[in-house]
């Protein structure tokens, strides 16, 4: 079993002199001798699945993209909460992998991923404890801060650990984490700075809501003003000489927009991977009306349970399945088909015209409405190439929302 | 913090004489050194809770509302998707329990619960063989079934695996799941019958959409108007001569309704157990405004992580922890709280009223959206007693979406 294509993989000349994959991912994967070998037609449904090709072509493009730009990939575990897809995230270039929350950083620093920079903070006295412990077994674990009481509080548990933790202070740009820009910024950093089992590497800012601001240059020019507060903070901290290795934000829909932020070090791009319905419709450079600057690589195997009504077809992927986000799912080769799964246990489709007569038994194959949510829901990822499973990825992290 | 009067709560004679939950659940439950006796604020949020006082009396409410009706309980599994409750509701008086999928079915059945009416239907060849299997293993699994074929396919499985299986004909009624109601109703009933591997046990209609219409006598009109064809079903399979002995179906929002339905013998009630923001908000008989026969039992502890802007909270329990469903979670004790899960990984709320100020680490408690979709994203429920964890309930089944 091979996740990759290595020889073409490793011909391309911008992974020269990149270890090969290999090492520690046979213990990230499931080994299933029922189902290596099977098509993706005949799995259990439903069933998530990632072409492994258009995957890995996603992860070599981004690295592409930003080759000579200055700015390097840290992409964000929360969307594949997958161990093994981190893996080779790293394995292409990537400088380190984000996560949202503590016991998702856990997962990836114990299953071999080295550089884990958790964006989220941790404010319970038991998580910063644990988080402490983690920096003390795994040097590569960078934390997350956002007020003073939490830095002090990080202060103590690292002074008890024995340790001197790597810290980052997260700027506020969407009015959802971070510290106030400007002055409290510059104050929270130089507290991190004076206190002395912490080492204040830099910041962040990470705004959501601009990534799927449709239209290129609407989202370019919403991202400029957007990150103005952090370029400020940013400014002020560093003329106060402090350390300033780390800048990191951005994401899919503005990694390739972030070079024209000053000091802006490192992109958390995370939906690249897989895409989905919400970022193909934002529009990109190249293509106004469809973001492909990536390929749509993940998507659901969902059966036809019931077709009793005209123009209506009932499938196995309902909100359990497909989580109700908007716009809805798009069933591949069916463009006039409406997915509805705003019931629990089934998914209905209504429809005016149709490429072909469905029956019940019948498979579909549909991209998902928005990607992390929706991994969030399975247990294990199948790898797809040719249509055949040649993988089998654990979704280890999920539902580790703690 | 108690959501009730708990004394003036158990003075009413009701619950008099009613023995107290127990039995086998020892063996379902993990046991939890660390976690046995922890205050519920003191656990790792966001942390899914049960309050179990309120959970056994909702659990003996509805046994003492349908005393007496000639309709018996087979709860839905599909709310819970976890053993432990499931043999809580048989020890309380359950005919058995109902499950959405194959693989949900299997968890139960394989964790004790002996009497499973799957109401879903399995359609591929490897999922029929499987429930095939399932039923020659556990004599009390009865499965759906709504197109001809698919009794054609049951058949084959069933005598391929030596057995004689229990199959209900599930009768469409809210155009999702089950077959035409009336003559093609009377054909599939007809056909099972026949076929000599499959016994025919009677039928099932459930309208999910009918349970949340607001009003009790609108809802009661639709209810009735709309098991119309279901009771026209019944009734022509009932003078063809058949064994009539299931005819199953109502919910949470219909289960005092069902009496009234000619031949109906038992309800798949599931949301009682928990309610949540969805149910709450339909009305009751005795009360219009709040649906108040049960009580609000399940929970999700939630960490206020920043308070940097007026007039907002944000916490660490977004979509990947309390789903989008609407209405919004409900916070317990501020009334003019708006908790907004859009964010994947937080939660944001916004108010213009608190009953105090909150800072940076309080806690919060909010009762779900729709407790179905929320569970099945959490590996366990705190079982909580008197604000202190009791035990806890593995969701064994969540996730089984197959």
């Amino acid at each position: 079993m091979t996740l990759f294509n290595r020889r073409k993989f490793l011909s391309t000349s911008i992974f020269a002199g990149l270890a090969p994959l290999g090492g520690t991912e046979a213990t990230l994967h499931e080994v299933s001798e029922n189902e290596t070998g099977k098509s993706k037609w005949d799995l259990d449904s439903p069933a998530l699945c990632v072409d492994l090709d258009r995957m890995e072509r996603n992860i070599r493009t981004a690295h592409q993209r930003l080759q000579g730009s200055g700015i390097a990939l840290r992409p964000h575990a929360k969307t594949h909460k997958c161990p093994a897809i981190a893996r080779m995230q790293m394995d292409a270039g990537a400088i380190g992998i984000c996560t949202a929350k503590l016991s998702e950083s856990e997962i990836m620093l114990e299953n071999g991923i080295p550089d884990v920079l958790m964006t989220g903070v941790n404010i319970s006295v038991p998580k910063i404890r644990k988080a402490m412990e983690l920096r003390k077994k795994y040097k590569g674990f960078i934390q997350a801060v956002d007020n003073p009481q939490n830095a002090q509080d990080l202060q103590d548990a690292a002074k008890a650990a024995g340790i001197v933790a790597d810290v980052v202070v997260d700027i506020n740009v969407a009015r959802r984490s971070g510290v106030l820009p400007g002055r409290p910024a510059l104050g929270l950093a130089q507290l991190v700075d004076r206190l002395p089992n912490l080492r204040f590497r830099g910041i962040l800012a990470y705004d959501g809501g601009v990534q799927h601001v449709k239209g290129f240059e609407k989202r370019k020019e919403r991202n400029r003003t957007g990150m103005e507060p952090a370029v400020m903070s940013y400014d002020l901290i560093k003329k106060s000489g402090l350390n300033l290795e780390i800048f990191s934000g951005g994401g899919t829909g503005t990694y390739n927009m972030m070079a024209e932020i000053p000091g802006f070090t490192d992109v958390q791009i995370g939906s690249y991977l897989f895409m989905d319905h919400q970022y193909m419709i934002i529009g990109g450079a190249a293509n106004e009306a469809l973001y492909d600057d990536f390929e749509p690589s993940l998507t659901v195997i969902t059966t036809i349970i019931n077709s009793n009504y005209e123009k209506r077809l009932v499938t196995d992927a309902g909100s359990k399945a497909m989580t109700l986000n908007q716009p809805p799912a798009l069933v591949i080769g069916e463009p006039d088909f409406l997915y509805n799964a705003g019931s629990d246990e089934y998914g209905t489709i209504t429809f005016e015209r149709a490429s072909k007569s469905y029956k019940v038994g019948d498979k579909l194959e549909v991209i998902v409405p928005h990607c992390d949510p929706v991994v969030n829901l399975y247990d294990r990822i199948y790898g797809i190439r040719n249509d055949k499973v040649e993988s089998v990825l654990p979704v280890l992290a999920r539902g580790k929302s703690q």
